[in-house]
């Protein structure tokens, strides 16, 4: 039989594992930071008809420029944003690709500020970009500061932040940002997958789009508006950072199906938004009572709790899983990732964490 | 007003346009080799049943190893194959650049025998892969012996062969495919998109996979299948191939929603591909008549017909569209692209080509 190591894989390939969390069958998932409740019946109703309405044509290829969505995520974001402003992908990991392979690649580098979306470094290994691990401060914190000095001692052609960060959940001081894209000598990407989320006040860096054509944001509806399973991520930015993407993007990347579906969920936004509010209720409610219970718990502007066990975090990860609550072990010694989901997933979390631990 | 020079774009960009054929609305679009018939309203039916079921749960991420998907895909192409010599993209594109990504890269070649399926060097660049344009002999053919010739002396990471070939049509002889397997240091990847249509004994490389790990079959649902919109790509290869893309693979890159319309298409794909064996009809009527005028024609084994048209074959695709007839210039100085569609299709076709080479 032949194996991996068989075969011309690109040196630095070799050894890994593919990306992902394990996706188990247990009764509450709480490990990839889904809006965890479904598709409402009368927006599936209205996802279903534009579907069928695409299928006859479906021998023909689809809008390579998928313009008509761009006009409708432009909408969403408000902003004065237009459709030249707006790019869509399977994905804000696709987004991210493109972005990388315009402005990052071969002889390039990227930096970004660890603990954050542990595909960033990923995505650099895949489009050749030579990854540079910033570092945070004390709580996971970064500072407008230490960033700079960061962006200056490396002089990346790529910045990547978070905002709100993924894993740790909060949201980015927006001095942080302004300070780093004056500083920056390339691009500056501000992945916002989590925005919908933030706590009342938190600015978006779609604000300071006006004046930074080196700046892009990036959004995802696989969170806010629970659309995972239907892969739509966007970009917001000057035009010609736009421009620049279809240097590199795949032709007819986005489906038929794939834009139809995205743009009757946009238009269906109000319901599929309004459980935004019933998560961020979760996510308080976990920060407080997990806090209560003496734990330290990351600030979170997102649908997610970043929280410590202290000691192993595996043992507890995987004593959860056995009890039937799947978190997220992101690979921060003592500290679990838990997606805020429903009243009663935090029921299940807390109830099994609680037992789990006395139990350590 | 910020422009694509004021970006910090990667240097070999520059300068470039986005890929792509112009999307013009004409009434005749042989363009771009799509099939012609639009989907039957039986199948129709079957995939929005399939894609309602998967709507309620869009909240959730997809299966990110596409198992159901890639055994559905397996069990099409016989062959002995199973779900773990299988994988699956948005479009044989997605599945190239993985593979390029995996097996190519930065400070390694791929070789391609131009003039194929132009996506190729694209492709290259778009992963940072060194790209060598191998030449093809008189009429566009390629021997074993040529072949072979150039695989030694540029010793590529990657060959990329194309059968039926894009734009020429023909599919090549079994026996260069063999010979380059023999000769190649690398990955050969043969690019099948077309392999539906050709005709009677032509045999697909997907015969050579067993003993042969390093040989890669890439095939698509936009043709035979008339699956262009909804963006399904796939390859077949030795498990350790699998296991290579899925390091550079997108995490749940293929919806859930691509994922359920490609289950329920290959379902019924009797009524799909029941098009197949008309197109072929008119493919052939397409280059018997162009032979009868006396152009010169590839011999053809796709769903579409090369040509040549003399001189400024420019002049003849722009005179075409104005009379409402789109086909492709592929750059071949003096040559054209049709696409086989439908009987009326090929009436205006000829109809039109007669009119505007008369007028020259």
């Amino acid at each position: 039989m032949t194996s991996l190591e068989d075969l011309p894989l690109r040196p630095e390939l070799r050894g890994r594992s593919p990306y992902g969390a394990p996706q188990l069958d247990v009764p509450v998932r709480l490990n990839t930071n889904e809006n965890s409740y479904p598709v409402p019946e009368t927006v599936v109703d209205a996802i279903g008809k534009a579907l069928h309405a695409e299928l006859a044509d479906l021998n023909r290829y689809p809008d390579r420029d998928a313009l008509a969505l761009r006009a409708d995520l432009a909408d969403y974001l408000g902003h004065d944003l237009g459709t030249a402003n707006l790019w869509a992908a399977n994905g804000s990991n696709e987004i991210q690709q493109q972005l990388l392979q315009a402005f990052g690649g071969p002889g390039r580098t990227a930096l970004g500020f660890t603990p954050a979306y542990s595909m960033h470094p990923l995505l650099a290994l895949g489009t050749g970009t030579t990854w540079v691990d910033g570092r945070r401060g004390a709580e996971f914190g970064l500072t407008a500061a230490d960033a700079v000095a960061q962006v200056e001692a490396h002089r990346p052609d790529v910045v990547l932040l978070c905002s709100p960060n993924n894993p740790t959940g909060t949201a980015l001081d927006p001095a942080v940002v302004t300070a780093v894209l004056a500083a920056a000598p390339g691009m500056v990407v501000v992945d916002e997958a989590y925005a919908e989320f933030a706590r009342p006040g938190t600015p978006t860096a779609l604000s300071l789009l006006p004046g930074h054509p080196r700046l892009v944001v990036t959004r995802t509806m696989s969170k806010a508006f629970g659309f995972a399973g239907g892969r739509l991520g966007y970009l917001a930015a000057d035009p010609a950072v736009v421009d620049a993407v279809q240097l590199v993007r795949l032709p007819y990347h986005l489906s038929a199906l794939t834009q139809a579906a995205a743009r009757a969920a946009l238009a269906h936004r109000d319901a599929l938004l309004a459980t935004v509010d019933a998560i961020k209720a979760q996510r308080d409610r976990i920060v407080t009572a997990l806090r209560e219970r003496g734990l330290r718990v990351a600030e979170s502007d997102a649908n997610f709790v970043l929280f410590e066990v202290g000691g192993d975090q595996g043992v507890v990860w995987r004593a959860l899983v056995d009890r039937g609550v799947l978190v997220r072990d992101v690979g921060l010694p003592g500290w679990l990732r838990v997606t805020a989901g429903t009243p009663a997933e935090t029921d299940a979390f807390l109830t099994e964490l609680t037992i789990v631990l006395e139990s350590l």
